[in-house]
């Protein structure tokens, strides 16, 4: 079988690619990012390029390349290119695939709680109405109804996941509005000081890198689930999550622009996607343990994430 | 002002180009269809074509040209340029104007009730979240998205129209799913047999063509209306149309398909529409006897149309 990767240089899909060989021992991976590295290097936003990644039948495909949230509200032609066009002709050339008499692919597509937009502070289900505020967000919500429209059709075979801020992502790593979420991480781990846009009481839904991996997994392996499925994420607030972590030197100076976006997630019940066999970080102490086991990985086997 | 119309050759729009005059008596028209006509005729699923069209400043336009839904399910491809394609870079060729310092445009987007696929018998709000079971209805859908976005940058101003079945289109109009709704019109006019694809308690939601123009217009001229309105049709039963008409010959084969995607619509709340300053026909006997007054107006003034 043949699997496709897109944006195989980031944060969440090394650590998917990490995970691919157990779970499709006989695979052939196909990987791709806009950046130089071991890899096809491309342009997603160039039609002509995903015409070429698709020319040989695919099997399944993660299409996990976006332009992040910050950088697609200062960048609007950009972040039309990248976050709708490419994922929809990707999606249209799946389809032909399957309209030429071809294998339907499945098509996992990362989606992101970005959808949703401010929400209030009651909790919310996993199926509630999204309303973005940021481009990021309206672009990732066209994309999930346009997938779930080609699958309604048969043409393919696709699943959007809704990934809440994962952690810990590489220290600097610019264009994340979120990026505080993974700072303290880092602060935590070399004892450093770190100034957090939000305060204490802010919160969010969080997720490991590691489970996030496994739910990108389980929606390519695992049947019958739904064309849309918000992850069942951590809700936890930045003082939980500081405290699990014995970070002592973080202080606090909130943005309100930053905590409104990003700090201040109410509960989120998502009792289906739990049920449908999709993973969670249980606990603040959880999700710590897990990350710092993540980190540590990293930092061993640099070389090894590909 | 410069006000362009797209679709102009279409049954909707050739009521609102006749009430244009009177509510923008300096304005200057450009009319446009895909059907040969007294217009700039092109095709909207080339982008060119858009270009040109955009290539003056616009300060309003009302984007009325689609695929209708049954034929939009036969050819995705064609849908997806003509429902999808067309609207979006019209709507990125506007912001840019406005990007460039120009005027901000007016857009008036001709969306569908179809973004909500098939409803239960309960009564819905005019809020009720889009779930649409047609590729018609996904891609009204993605538009609203994506222009609802443009508006919150502030480079566009723009609202979607969500219309109901409008009558009576013309006989024997193709592509609807929904043309029974119309057909019986003729029939009771003309007094002749006509076999509804439904049975007489299916029920639906009816605007007629001149309160849908009006609508239009509120929409191009009102401030401060929301991104996205749910028009507030009038809800029937097929009987309750046919007993104002006075029709004695209809008789009734229910179509399954027909009747689930276009004839089990619930009652539709919608408040803030009607408060909003859209309007609706009242009763049944009020849309009939609009529509037979709008359907000799037709007939004694064909030429009038544009």
């Amino acid at each position: 079988m043949r699997v496709l990767v897109t944006g195989a240089g980031g944060f969440v899909a090394q650590a998917l690619i990490r995970a691919l060989p157990a779970a499709f021992p006989n695979a052939e991976l196909i990987l791709t990012d806009r950046a130089p590295g071991p890899w096809r290097t491309g342009d997603l936003g160039d039609p002509g390029f995903i015409d070429q990644l698709t020319e040989a039948p695919l099997d399944l495909v993660f299409h996990l390349a976006s332009l992040p949230g910050t950088l697609a509200e200062r960048e609007p032609e950009r972040a039309r290119r990248i976050n709708l066009d490419a994922p929809l002709h990707l999606a249209d050339r799946l389809a032909a695939q399957t309209r030429a008499g071809g294998v339907r692919p499945r098509l996992v597509f990362a989606s992101s709680i970005a959808v949703f937009g401010p929400l209030g502070s009651a909790p919310v289900s996993e199926d509630h109405p999204p309303a973005p505020t940021l481009s990021y967000g309206a672009q990732k919500w066209m994309t999930e109804i346009y997938l779930a429209d080609l699958t309604r059709r048969g043409d393919l075979d696709a699943i959007s996941l809704r990934l809440p801020g994962i952690v810990a992502r590489p220290e600097g790593a610019g264009g994340f509005g979120s990026a505080f979420m993974s700072e303290i991480f880092h602060a935590a781990r070399k004892n450093r000081l770190y100034t957090c846009p939000t305060g204490p009481d802010a919160t969010a839904w969080w997720m490991s890198r590691s489970t996030c991996a496994a739910n990108l997994l389980h929606a390519a392996t695992a049947r019958d689930l739904p064309p849309t499925v918000t992850l069942p994420a951590l809700h936890a607030s930045l003082r939980d999550v500081v405290e699990a972590l014995g970070a002592t030197q973080i202080t606090w100076a909130p943005d309100p622009k930053i905590e409104t976006l990003f700090g201040r997630q109410p509960p989120l019940l998502a009792p289906k996607a739990l049920a449908a066999g999709f993973r969670t970080d249980a606990t603040p102490k959880a999700l710590v343990e897990q990350v710092l086991h993540d980190l540590r990985t990293d930092a061993a086997a640099p070389s090894s994430l590909l």
